[in-house]
This record gives structure tokens, C-alpha cells and sequence, in this order.
């Protein structure tokens, strides 16, 4: 990496999220390094999304990391016996909650900053749409910076800054479906679905088809994405 | 669980420190889960004695998770080109220091610590052997216990105090060994080295086994363990 460039660590999940986030991260000048995780979750088509959406943003990398999250059992996404729901959720935290699931990430993402020497890591979490996941809110973002700064070679022994952005947080779901087609992403090739069939339809059903299709009417548009 | 049973998850690694610090949350009263981490590293043979430890210790539950670090491949325990250094480290980092390791660590533990409703972890980070390491601080470990707060459904939803326990933190490798002996730890059941062999016998010339001598012979104690 040259000194001129600057570099950072984008989360991608290949859901529409994390594929703004990429635009916004490639917008803003950065050299990208994309990191998903095959975390044995239902949607693990979304992971060939992930890889085109890399490869059309012009990446300089990106890794897959297989996690085992199902020793944990206990949402939805990891464990096969639990039933996605499809109606939206009542208050509380929804069961599709994996437990620590962006503190993991972030964790990983930045054990890789380490060894990249990379400062910036983004992250897609949106405290909108998943006010009932913890590690989605501001605040946590703003205290995994914090850890980060102590965490690393980097901001200790280096005295570099670390800066976790999370460019969705305050927009709603039609914002960021507007800011990403500003930014040229195609919403076709990315998923959202809980449970994508394995052609890589999405359900239309649960509760992250409902927030995607709901932004895009608002927007009076048309998911580019097939539903089944 | 029962409501007048308090319970910890300890992260156990088979070495030293952890053996002790497992010993020590069972001194407290709490009821033990065990987490331990099979992360490619050359000394994979320590966890047998991590189950052997667990086991002694009447722990309610001991999980072993595959982790793979070797993607970041920047570590000398992680790396099997690199070669384990066997002379004392010079100022700064050593080479055996795995990136964000024990910010994966305590990730994973708070995700266990979500599924099972435990507040406590306990690990054996300590400041005055591992100075070089940043993940091994006071401050990290504060910071963390921060973070731990508002990245789970019980510090927020719930309003519980999560506490992360770094009980060996200020002690040296001799008052470790001493109050573990205090609290029946065997630590001929234990193991340290960065290249333990097969046979599971300590090399003696690694900076972590230097550091386990000297600790015992500040006692005028002969380590138990066996070496090649």
C-alpha cells in the first residue's frame, strides 16, 4: 500500500445495506478490502452476491471467513430448527438477533485493519430499521471505536487514529436505496431475504423483505431483486 | 440456571494462566463454563489439557470453537513459516502477538455469555509479562467490559452489569503460580510453550516458557510440567 492511498475495511454481507456501504466507502476515495463471513446462516447465497458485488466495486480483496455461530444456537438465522418468522415483529428484541453478531465482525474486521495497517472500517448496521438489535445502535459504534483504539499496535504503540463509520446509521431504508442508486449500485445483485431460496429468490415475507420492499415503494420504485 | 446461582464463562487456553484464573472464579462461587479456542496455532495439543483442567474443575459446560486466524497469517503462532523466536523479545511487539485476539476472544464469550444469561467472564490477561501485547491491558480490558455493556439485550433491554474479571493483571508469573497453589491448581497439568511437541512436552526455550520458569524458580519450585 502506498503511502498516498488511503485504505479501508468494508463489512459485506451482499444484502443492500452493506452494498451502499461499499459505494459510499469507494465514493469517499478509499482503496477497498472487503471481509464476509459464512457464519452457517440460512441465506448463504447471499455470500455469491457478496463476491459479485466485490468484484464489480473493484476491490483490491476480499475474504470469506467461516464462523461457527450455530454452538450458540439461539436465533433463527443459525439454527435450522428455529422458523423465520413472517410477520412483522411485536416490541423486543426480534429472534432473527444473533447474539454479539457486530461486535464478532467488527472484531474480525479489525484483526485485519492490524495486519493491513488500515484505519477505517466500515459497517452497514442502521439503528432505523433494527432499533431491537443492540449492536446496531450508535452507541455501540462509538464504544467499539474506543475499544479499537486500545485494541491495536495501531492506535497504541503507532498512535494512529481508528475510525469505525457507519454511513447508514440515521437513514431510513428509501434513503439509503436513494443514496446507493446516486452512487450507480445495482440493488439487483444484492439480497436481503432470511430465507433466500437456493436460486436466489427472496421471500417477499419476513421481516427484512418487508423493510427492503417497503423502501423501494417509497421511493415509488420497483426491487430490480426476483421474489419468488 | 438457577436464580441463586451465579455463573461466569472462563476463557481457558490449557496454559498457566487460564488453569489459575479457572481456579479462581470456582473460589468465588461461581458456577463455571469453560470456552476455549482451536485456532490453528502450533500448540493445538494444549487443548487436551484445557478439557482435562475443565474437567477437574467440575465446570458445568466446556466448548472448544474453530477459529481461523490463519487468513491474517501475521503471527508466529499462527504462521507456520514463521519461525517461534527463542531468544527474549527486544523492545516492542513480539512476532508470537496474534492481531485482536483477545478482542475475538471476548467477542465470542460475550456472544455465550447473550445465549446462556451469564454476566461474568473472567480471562487471564496479564499486564506485567505480556507488556508488549495491547490486547492485554488495563485499559483494553475496561474498554471492554464498556463495550460489553451496550453490545448485548442484557446490558441494554435488560439493565444488568456485565463484568469482565482480569484477576492476574497487576500479579507476576510467581505470584500467579503461588496463588494458584494456594487454590489446588496442578500445574503439571497445564502447558505454556509456543511449540509444545507432540508428546506434549514444553520446549523450555520459547519467551513463554522462560517467563513459566523463572516464575517457578522465583519460588524455588521445580514447574511439574515436563519438558524435552
Amino acid at each position: 500500500m502506498g503511502d498516498s492511498e488511503k485504505a479501508a475495511i468494508v463489512l459485506l454481507s451482499g444484502g443492500l445495506d452493506s452494498a451502499t456501504v461499499l459505494a459510499i466507502a469507494r465514493e469517499a476515495g478509499f482503496a477497498l478490502h472487503a471481509l464476509s463471513f459464512d457464519y452457517g446462516q440460512r441465506h448463504a447465497t447471499e455470500l455469491q452476491f457478496a463476491r459479485k458485488l466485490a468484484e464489480a466495486a473493484g476491490v483490491r480483496s476480499h475474504r470469506v471467513l467461516k464462523m461457527d455461530l450455530r454452538i450458540f444456537g439461539a436465533s433463527a438465522l443459525t439454527d435450522e430448527r428455529i422458523a423465520v418468522p413472517e410477520e412483522p415483529a411485536a416490541a423486543g428484541i426480534p429472534i432473527t438477533y444473533v447474539p454479539a453478531r457486530n461486535t464478532l465482525f467488527l472484531s474480525y474486521a479489525l484483526a485485519l485493519a492490524e495486519v493491513l495497517g488500515v484505519l477505517d472500517i466500515f459497517i452497514g448496521v442502521n439503528s432505523q430499521d433494527y432499533s431491537g438489535y443492540p449492536d446496531c445502535r450508535p452507541e455501540f459504534i462509538q464504544r467499539f471505536q474506543e475499544l479499537a483504539q486500545v485494541a491495536t499496535v495501531l492506535g497504541t504503540e503507532k498512535g494512529q487514529k481508528l475510525s469505525i463509520h457507519a454511513p447508514l446509521q440515521y437513514l431510513s431504508k428509501a434513503q439509503i436505496i436513494r443514496r446507493g442508486l446516486e452512487l450507480g449500485v445495482d440493488y439487483a445483485h444484492t439480497r436481503s431475504c432470511y430465507q433466500l431460496d437456493t436460486q436466489g429468490r427472496s421471500c417477499g415475507r419476513c421481516d427484512s423483505c418487508r423493510l427492503r420492499l417497503a423502501g423501494f415503494a417509497e421511493l415509488d420504485l420497483r426491487d430490480p431483486a426476483p421474489y419468488i
